[in-house]
């Protein structure tokens, strides 16, 4: 089959030629693409500098404008310092659209490599991301501080230790890249996850014992009860993610900000009771370490555990109270 | 002072004009940079599509070829594959400027988050960042372990510890990065990585007692010195990075490439012994863990961290010796 063998080759040869037909078509696109990327990073750079000499500009008129605050009201005052506020959320905007500089934390784990999104389609795919990796890590935990409700193995014990203190510290890296690109996750939600990566670290290194004993029970429930509220949670979350997004591409915001309002209310109210049922939770956790620190086998952990969650849980029922009442003013 | 008030006003209002008149330009480069962007993005969307077209008709093309293989040696057939394997480096070529997609531990970590460094020079200080990092983390460790080897406090001792389950943890991430932009990390380096923090894990939570005691300042003693030895080889790994970077830029590059490898060989003779007396260390740490094993007190972790350190040694020596075997190919 010779005559076979060379048409099969001579059939290959022109499908080359057509690839490589193709393949001049891709080079010269991505001749394009490299063209545009260098005049990309300029414009960036460009771009970087006219808003550092804006805002340099601005600040020295704003100081010249403080000199003569203290006379009386003037109009033409007043409007040029309104027309700079004006200026400054629009320069805001536009440093919002380049890519941002990483923050302390995320330089230290990442190094300086770039993490903005810049297409606004992806970033709410990265936030849904986010809330879909919140889901997952909950349900596993759910179902492994299930097992250890009814059981008592202390490899698994660790293991779901090993899981919360993975999971809290993979959160805040996340939580840092929504916040590069733009997120306003307020302060006291970071702050909680890195001192709940410090908890579980410390309850990771607490050693078995009769107090670990006494307290894992207690510990376990307090996990599956916070896995079912966080699994709520996250439906309500996600449906404010979800209206809020096709919020933003409506004309007519009034009338569906309102219905947006009402909902979120009413999400809010059913999530509440089973919220201040965990702080509750968390108050009764506090008080057993309180009591098992005076236990006589009680390591030093258990102290610093005790000391943790006592100012753990007020603060955090703090911040639930301050966003309560803030959202009633709304 | 009236007439002082609205002098400095005026000059304000003319300044502020003045800004306005700038802000228009910083406005136009930044639509600029807005349309450039998404073209951008288009480009890139077309290369990756005829990327993936061109591989698709090249698999063809070989599937077809690979059908008259059995057949006599073949002129024409041999050309064609010739070609074909330089044009599929070509396209190996062109990927490697676009973003990448992430791989699975960093997609878990850090979401679908673009990380891609594009820019050649931005690529080399994410390296040496990167080797920085290793350094200032390797500093303090020594440090700590110095002190930890002439004292005894459990807290210092867990603190380390857990610095070492940190450390090897981002250097996971690091390198993950380093990798979506191309770097040829071995797949060696990163298991070692992993499994250091898998073993560093496991220490941790190995309670205090006799048979910890035991081997705790052996342990330390290992971290002293593993500490110098990383030191020493920060300073080889930076030698050579900053003369391969400098080679990329020179045209002759032969006489140099000679130069650049003479330097390296006599580097790693320099650093071989003290990286074999570190193996020898870690077999006897391992052998050290193997006799605790049998103490009565002995916890489980012993027993585990035992088996870790066995098989561990004589993989991280395999590699080594691997690595040396290849230089001297060279
Ligand atoms: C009200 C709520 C839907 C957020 O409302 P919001 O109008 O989007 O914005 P906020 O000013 O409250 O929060 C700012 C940012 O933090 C995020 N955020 C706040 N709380 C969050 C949470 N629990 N989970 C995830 N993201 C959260 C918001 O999504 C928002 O991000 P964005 O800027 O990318 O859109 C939401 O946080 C909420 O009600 N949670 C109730 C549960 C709660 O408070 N739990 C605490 C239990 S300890
Ligand atoms: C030889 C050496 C300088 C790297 O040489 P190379 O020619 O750049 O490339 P290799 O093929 O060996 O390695 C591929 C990649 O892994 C990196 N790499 C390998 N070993 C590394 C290490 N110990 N530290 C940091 N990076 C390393 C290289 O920098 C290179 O990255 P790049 O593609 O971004 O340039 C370096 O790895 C070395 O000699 N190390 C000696 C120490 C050693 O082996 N230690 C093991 C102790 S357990």
């Amino acid at each position: 089959p010779v005559g076979d063998v060379d048409s099969i080759i001579e059939a290959s040869e022109r499908d080359w030629t057509e690839v490589s037909e193709e393949y001049r078509i891709l080079q010269d696109i991505h001749q394009e693409y490299i063209t545009k990327l260098e005049e990309l990073s300029e414009l960036q750079g460009r771009c970087e500098k006219e808003l550092k000499h804006q805002r340099y500009r601005l600040g020295q008129i704003k100081s010249s404008l403080k000199k003569v605050k203290g006379s009386e009201s003037n109009e033409r005052r007043e409007n040029l310092e309104k027309d700079i506020m004006r200026r400054e959320a629009q320069l805001t905007k536009v440093q919002g659209s380049l890519p941002q500089p990483n923050g302390r934390y995320l330089s230290v784990i990442l190094g300086s490599v770039n993490v903005s999104i810049i297409n606004r389609d992806h970033k709410f795919r990265y936030k849904e991301e986010y809330e879909k990796f919140k889901l997952t890590v909950t349900v596993i935990a759910l179902v492994i501080a299930t097992i250890g409700l009814f059981t008592n193995y202390r490899v698994l014990d660790l293991a779901f230790t090993f899981l919360l203190v993975w999971y809290y510290c993979t959160l805040t890296i996340r939580e840092s890249i929504l916040i590069v690109n733009g997120s306003r996750i307020k302060g006291w939600w970071r702050t909680h996850h890195f001192l709940s990566t410090a908890i579980a670290g410390i309850l990771l290194i607490w050693p078995d014992g009769e107090p670990y004993q006494l307290f894992r029970r207690l510990f376990m429930a307090f996990n599956v009860y916070i896995g079912i509220v966080q699994y709520l949670q996250y439906q309500y979350q996600r449906g404010c993610l979800y209206r809020l997004h096709s919020l933003g591409y409506r004309p007519t915001m009034d009338i569906t900000i309102e219905g947006f309002h009402s909902w979120m209310w009413m999400g809010l109210s059913f999530l509440l009771p089973f919220l201040y049922i965990g702080y509750f939770f968390q108050l009764y956790l506090s008080y057993t370490l309180y009591v098992l620190s005076g236990h006589p086998e009680a390591p030093w952990q258990v102290k610093k555990h005790s000391g943790f969650f006592n100012s753990y849980t007020p603060l955090s029922a703090g911040a639930l109270r301050y966003r309560y009442t803030l959202i009633r003013l709304y």
